[in-house]
């Protein structure tokens, strides 16, 4: 399959790295609205205009949008849709519903397949949290999120008045994972799930003090639970944070038995070096299963949900039942 | 959606829990082998022969078989798929291309759907080697069982003289899951990675030691394991080993990133109270499966491989994206 990468940030690379582990993968080429002569791939893949993109449609099976799901995708994936078939990884839970309805009707217009909100959560952790509740459908779902930086919050903390750099990880909070696995399906608030602790480069003669207390008790953000500030040199923040650790559990715990009296835990689990280059796994194996879809005639807008798992690997059914299953 | 189970030992028995947890789901009636009127169902569901089948043939959407893998389903599967939309567990991992070609041929014969090897390996754990596979192309999977009971090691011990019961406990050993959470991708022999503990009740005046040595030294089932055999009483064994827990490991490790700089472990991870309970909410879930693909026209065998994940749900597409995406 012939891919090509529209918008080069970091999951724009992570998807660059990975078509490089698919020998059923070519990469194109890379789509940027900055001047391509300013951007230099990883490996060398040209770099084209994004205005230039219908030029190269002959070209292009799968088209995999890395913008922002802020402001980039919610136009992008539906104006791309029309022309190309299309993979996104739009994250805003609560727009989903919308921006598959938008994605849909121009997937359709155009005749092409659109997969969209691929990583992993939404992705694998929302696939985890389907299968386990048609598994045990009496039963309570958990998700835990990190040891991992939350790009959202880091972007909250460097708005504040004083503050040059942050990176803020996001802390499963051990005994309520242990507590959940016990099979006692207990009501967690906020605070008991997950801790916050920020890493903060202060300006020069900022209020540190004050600094501290916009992070802590800022709404939404960090109220609800136990937050703490550590002030960093920005040599430090360069040294130690400049990676992109994530990862998190899916829990669902459930009754069965016919008065209930046997218990279990389904967990799934990720540690992941990278967050977006791991979400470019899960982007190029949508992109294969948009490719055999449109092959087959497939219109529309779609999720991980409608995929069968067939479909996301290179190996013929044949192949998957005898080595996988 | 209608249900029948076809056979009732334990898997039987655990669906005919499940039904009740699944709004969706009616069950018709268990069919059996044995004499009906010598059948007592847990929830008062009629008993009919199994020879008498057909004649309720409009009153079933899906059947559930629910017999042994290693001379039932061989048999048994074929010859109703030819009649039924059918779902069964048939779990000999190695002759599951030969079930498979026999299903399907037979299926596509009948018009009707088969899915076959449910539950959670072959099953659910089949899925996660398949979605960790295609996520991480460059890594290494490991399969950890346990603890729980192994029916298969438990009968062997059965057969050996002098033994009166048995019951086997297959156990993950920790230093080697940690060693392979820690993305060294380890190689792992039999033994570094499970023991194994049987307790066992010897008939009167039985030659323990004789005994013990059959059971360690037994090829296949035992020679490459570290295993432990603890007499017990026959009192002992039916306060102490009367449930069928189980559950396990399914994790993959790999590498990403432009010189492979970045690790990933993704883990599935089972505990189960009663392993044939588990087994039957997979099996629900691939009956509904079933059912949809049926009336959407389609025929032959699959496997959970070729499901939509949305298709194992009752809930609409919209409802899945709005609750679980």
């Amino acid at each position: 399959m012939k891919l090509a990468i529209y918008g080069y940030g970091n999951i724009g690379r992570g998807v660059e790295c990975a078509i490089g582990q698919n020998a059923d993968a070519k990469l194109v080429g890379v789509f940027t609205r900055r001047a391509p002569e300013s951007v230099q791939t990883l490996t060398g893949a040209p770099v084209y205009k994004a205005e230039d993109i219908d030029n190269h449609r002959d070209q292009i099976d799968v088209l995999i949008l890395c913008g922002g799901s802020a402001t980039d995708l919610p136009e992008m994936t539906p104006a791309l849709a029309r022309r190309f078939n299309v993979v996104d990884s739009f994250d805003t839970h609560a727009r989903i519903p919308e921006h598959f309805a938008n994605v849909d009707a121009a997937a359709k217009e155009g005749g092409h397949v659109a997969l969209i909100s691929g990583g992993w959560d939404p992705g694998m952790f929302s696939l985890n949290r389907l299968y386990a509740s048609v598994i045990l459908p009496e039963g309570k779902d958990y998700t835990f999120w990190g040891r991992g930086v939350s790009q959202g919050h880091s972007d909250a903390i460097r708005r504040i008045e004083g503050v040059k750099d942050a990176r803020q990880y996001t802390v499963p909070i051990a005994e309520a994972l242990d507590a959940v696995r016990g099979g006692s399906m207990p009501e967690l608030s906020a605070r008991q799930k997950h801790r916050r602790e920020c890493y903060v480069v202060a300006e020069d003669g900022a209020d540190k003090a004050a600094i501290e207390r916009s992070v802590v008790t800022m709404p939404d953000y960090f109220d609800e639970y136990d937050t703490t500030v550590t002030f960093i040199t920005q040599e430090e923040m360069e040294r130690d944070h400049k990676e992109l650790p994530h990862g998190g559990f899916v829990l669902r715990t459930g009754k069965t038995g016919l008065n209930k009296e046997h218990s279990h835990t389904i967990e799934y689990r990720l540690t992941l070096d990278s967050n977006p280059e791991f979400t470019a796994g899960v982007l190029i194996a949508l992109a294969r299963a948009a490719d055999k879809l449109a092959k087959r005639g497939g219109k529309g807008c779609k999720t991980i949900f409608d995929v069968a798992p067939a479909d996301l690997s290179p190996l013929s059914g044949g192949e998957l039942r005898a080595r996988l299953l």
